[in-house]
């Protein structure tokens, strides 16, 4: 059997606790629930199975994997899971070194108590490659997913040499910051020919530069900001107005939820990052721009459940208004999850088969794809099934 | 130009009225929101222009269109329009002959204060059919569509004769009902072979008696149940659940509604037509059938509006259980009656290109839809687009 | 210190074990969140403690009470609270008795697997009476409180023998079924001189004959139907409309639950008993009756949980018409458990203070209060508060 | 019959327009609902006829009371009722007198296109007054009512001469402004004796230094922040919390809007003048302060109309959590003007009883009363009933 290795990026955050906890349940007998890869429609397509995977990750805070599996999983209602697994998430435990801060912004530096110092952005990229082939050579694995679930950062300001490579790889080796961090790990993975997903909005690979690495290096990836709640909804939703020519007047989200992803969200500077991730694609499902709002508050109290109420203003015949309202009651980490596994089969399976670059079919599982245009969900599935059968 | 005869079975009930009136909105300049197909992807198919339709009908019930017009559009907050397009409507009201109510049961004969008598079942379908060749010579028209509006009736015991045409034909001579009244104006249609669209759930031309004598006389046919509120939602969201492999535990739904198609479904017998087309198609969204009730109750405040609550129960990774849920405030005539316009376009366009029997591609107007079993709108609706092109 | 005999009919149901799952969970420490009587304004009072409660009760089902807390505990979020407790449940257990399903109809019937034979109704008040006496004298209690919580049952047809005690009586010694179960234990409870709570829609003790009794034994009892949810909501919101004087026009709610009362109500005489106790209280709030219907609905994957949405149309300043609606969500057990409680507190507090009769100044706890019109809650709060610290 | 002078602070406003308007209606004969004091238990109380009222104004904006009455009523669903009492709102436009934007922030700067210059807050109010003076004559107003309907202003920072009536008195004669708008009306009223009702969350007459003045002149006031909506739904719905001692974990609540007070609080700094007036109350309704966030964002589609969604999450028994959403979906000002009218009867009625100073009294209209740290609106509502039997 082949060996994927797994590097999460945020790997004691509560998607990557929920991540291995679920993967190890599953290779227990659980049901592969949530996983669109365990659809009917995906069997016989040769992807990668589920016990191929081993983890490992960076992370910047500290405390133990296996509590936070045990906090955020008692919080989804599955109080006593942590503890069945909790071999399985120990040995991941052992295989999680120190993250990154550097370019961050505050919010993210204030999180890190388990960092490593790095003069310029090139030694960090280079500290970073040392531990990702420290982890494939530990664990024997075949080939590398990178995946990036760590807390949202501030977008940072576009610089030119983030159109070129070879701008971008002289100007990281000079004093100052270029990158944020999702970024030098995307750097990191790419240069070494391995595969990144930005599960999160920060900017990660979204740069010409980093895609023309992709291409030299023959690595895939693909991002960004996983589609789990509202916007997910409104990826299916919104095909109801198009489909029936009932012209939206306004769309209004509002979001609350009480994990960690929350409370970095109270800094406006992450907040903004998150908002245009989620805020943009109305025009694009819709055809024009209706007016706009999309809100994200903490709500301590809520711990890992995310709430969305939208109200919908529509017009229909004659201009007549009505509105739709809709409340989306999810645990975050429970809906996030499935995905992650599915993004690495999936990447590793484009790896297998010699694609490199943006991964433009697996739109589907994120709020702001990279490499295609389209929104909606049902024509991001349908595509992404036609991908399977035969690349790009 | 020519001339499309658009004969309503229910012309004083609230949908017809709108849709005569938005009819005549639009010819004086209104934007045509809520058509299908005045949508961008429509334009060149060559379907006929709204001018040409002309409208005419049969109605059970007293009153005056204009009047009711007035009620209907100033509950859906458009008070002044009935007045603006008052002769439009005064002008089909002058074409508006009695209706049959044999065989429909006890509700409907109760509204019935200005029917067509009949000893027989063929008698009733002769006496339509005199109307409408009647009207079709008044008004010059080309060609005829003749759609139900009328409330729902009870489902009447399948017969044996429901099976074959000439069977049918046959029993219809007999003393006593053998058809509700809107598989008598089905009837009466298809003989002629002129169109008929069912947009409601009642029996209508839903056999295979009438389907056969369809293909004889080269008549279309189309239907049921028009899909406009929450059906319409559920067509669309449960993609959702299916794409991302979220196994729904319970879907529970409960409309109120004021309008007279709601006091008629406070009988138990027509309610019980009303909610087996609502809700058995949660089976064919999803591939499995859940645990499900639909509801439909009579709220008389709320007048012309209908307001759906549903709560949705669905399981994600490793089992964990969450909910969304949703209210549509739908002003029903307002979402009923362009789909009434669309649909007698889409049914004179394929009359035009020489189709026969049951038109599957119309699929999406409908919650039941005949000829086809695929029930989610998008799917629905790419079938329409390429039916438009090239005909099935 | 003093000890209270709390006698529960429906022992092995959800409210029961949940009741005395909680009671001993406070008992080693756990805050007293959501009884009544905890508030600050109910210290010195003089109200007996809730160490001084001992359990027991009687059963139709079978099962057993630890079993059943662990399901419903589970349910509620607290999958580990039936096992601490375990000791004390299984105490319980051990003081469960056969039930009495004798004119309670048939979907009582059908639960029955564990039930007292009786060829006449006086026969099984016989046997209750010896049930409750053998326990007193187990437990060495001081008083009795008899509460029921069994599943609702049909309504009876109203005789002429429920209006004298002596009628009753004579009636119970034939040989038909005169009483439903609830009246037969209301019946031993205050022959004996004890406390009788009823805490469902079921006739219990609201017949003037068994008031006459309690006068005449010195017994108090109160009742009837627990306000949990919908209804205790529905009784402050009325409030804001008609302090405003806002009339409402039409108040719609549904509930939807998955326990087993959810089952029961599932047969339309015992739906009826309870649409009948949500529902009539509307123009005693509001002062007059706005078109209003309630549906109840089971929706097994729910589990302990109850929904309700309600949607309210009213009307403002110059006819306006505006709507309100609310979803609640709520634990259907840990709603009422602590009510019980305080229940039996109020009611042996009532005892000895040595008062008879029903005890109206409780009002508060009940969708369908006997001894009161009043069905505010902060009036009927007010009025509690009031007879505490004196005596009606 | 008395005649009482009424003079609106924003009087081409939404709410102005919908007062003046409603108040004509019902002098033509329509039903006075959603009238506090039109309830049956206000009869005999001796309050002021309704038809005593003539209005007149300050306007800082331009356009036509008919005109804005227009669009208003239109949105709230009464399109024709502006035209019906055209005269009576033509008849107020020409009592308009331009107004005051001196001290009132940027945002309200903007906005003004008809405003009084003054070089000093004494010449603005001497102005003012002489304003008021001139209306009072030229109606024959036996008394007068100045009622704040402006825009939210910022809040000024506190000054010591806030505290104190002659330091007041003394600073407003320096050539920089002292006071916001609000304030510099309320200051001209109260010292010509006359009323003041501050129905803004702005600063108006909430400082010792105007109480003070009101005691020496004899004048009545009252505010501040008419409670019409979200507010209003706390104050009566934490009741259920709190009585059944069920503790809030967090109450979050978000409102959208469309009309100009919306609009004015896209301005941060007048935003956090509203929000914190709706924020503050839970502590004191639940006697203590759960986690809790109100928002408030512009939505211009939905015209007058303002949801609010509110989110509480609550526990019960054994610290189970639950939760209870509402949503309020009013039309503004159609909540808003009958207040008004209530506000100047019993304001007026209290000036003819000799009082002086702030009414405590008439909390039940306001967000954040003054005079009183009553919340509830049940006991508001009985302490207003109170006063109005005797004097406090």
């Amino acid at each position: 059997m082949a060996r994927i290795g797994v590097w999460l990026i945020g790997a004691r955050g509560s998607i990557s606790a929920v991540t291995v906890a679920g993967h190890a349940a599953m290779a227990a007998g659980m049901e592969p629930l949530g996983l669109v890869t365990e659809r009917a429609d995906f069997a016989g397509a040769g992807l990668p199975a589920l016990e191929e995977f081993v983890f490992g990750g960076h992370e910047i805070q500290g405390g133990s994997l296996r509590d936070r599996a045990r906090v955020i999983l008692a919080d989804c209602g599955l109080p006593l899971l942590a503890d069945h697994v909790g071999e399985a998430l120990d040995a991941v435990e052992a295989r999680i070194r120190p993250g990154v801060v550097r370019g961050g912004g505050k919010q993210i530096a204030a999180l890190g108590d388990d960092v490593v110092e790095a003069r310029t952005d090139a030694e960090a990229v280079e500290k970073i490659r040392r531990d990702l082939d420290e982890f494939q050579a530990a664990v024997g694995a075949d080939r590398l997913v990178v995946v990036n679930l760590a807390s949202t950062e501030p977008q940072p300001p576009w610089q030119p040499c983030f159109e070129d490579a070879d701008a971008l790889l002289a100007a990281l080796a000079g004093p100052d910051p270029v990158l944020p961090p999702s970024s030098l790990y995307a750097c990191a993975a790419l240069l070494g020919g391995d595969a990144f997903v930005n599960f999160t909005p920060s900017l990660g690979s979204r740069l010409p530069a980093l895609e023309a690495l992709a291409l030299r290096t023959g690595a895939v990836h693909a991002g960004s900001d996983g589609k789990t709640g509202e916007t997910l909804v409104k990826s299916v939703l919104s095909e109801l107005f198009a489909r029936r020519n009932l012209p939206v007047l306004s769309w209004f989200g509002q979001n609350i939820l009480g994990n960690g992803d929350g409370r970095v969200l109270d800094d406006p500077a992450n907040k903004a990052t998150k908002i245009r991730s989620k805020d943009h694609l109305l025009p694009k499902l819709l055809g024009y721009a209706p007016e706009s709002r999309v809100g994200i508050d903490y709500v301590g109290s809520l711990g890992e459940w995310k709430i969305a109420w939208d109200h919908i203003h529509f017009q229909g015949f004659l201009g007549g208004r009505m509105t739709m309202q809709f409340v989306w009651n999810g645990c975050d980490s429970l809906l996030a999850a499935p995905l992650v596994l599915d993004l690495v089969r999936l990447t590793a399976f484009a790896q297998g088969r010699g694609e490199s670059g943006v991964l433009g079919a697996l739109g589907a599982f994120f709020k702001d794809p990279m490499g295609t245009d389209e929104q909606r969900l049902v024509a991001q599935d349908e595509a992404l099934l036609r991908w399977l059968a035969s690349p790009a």
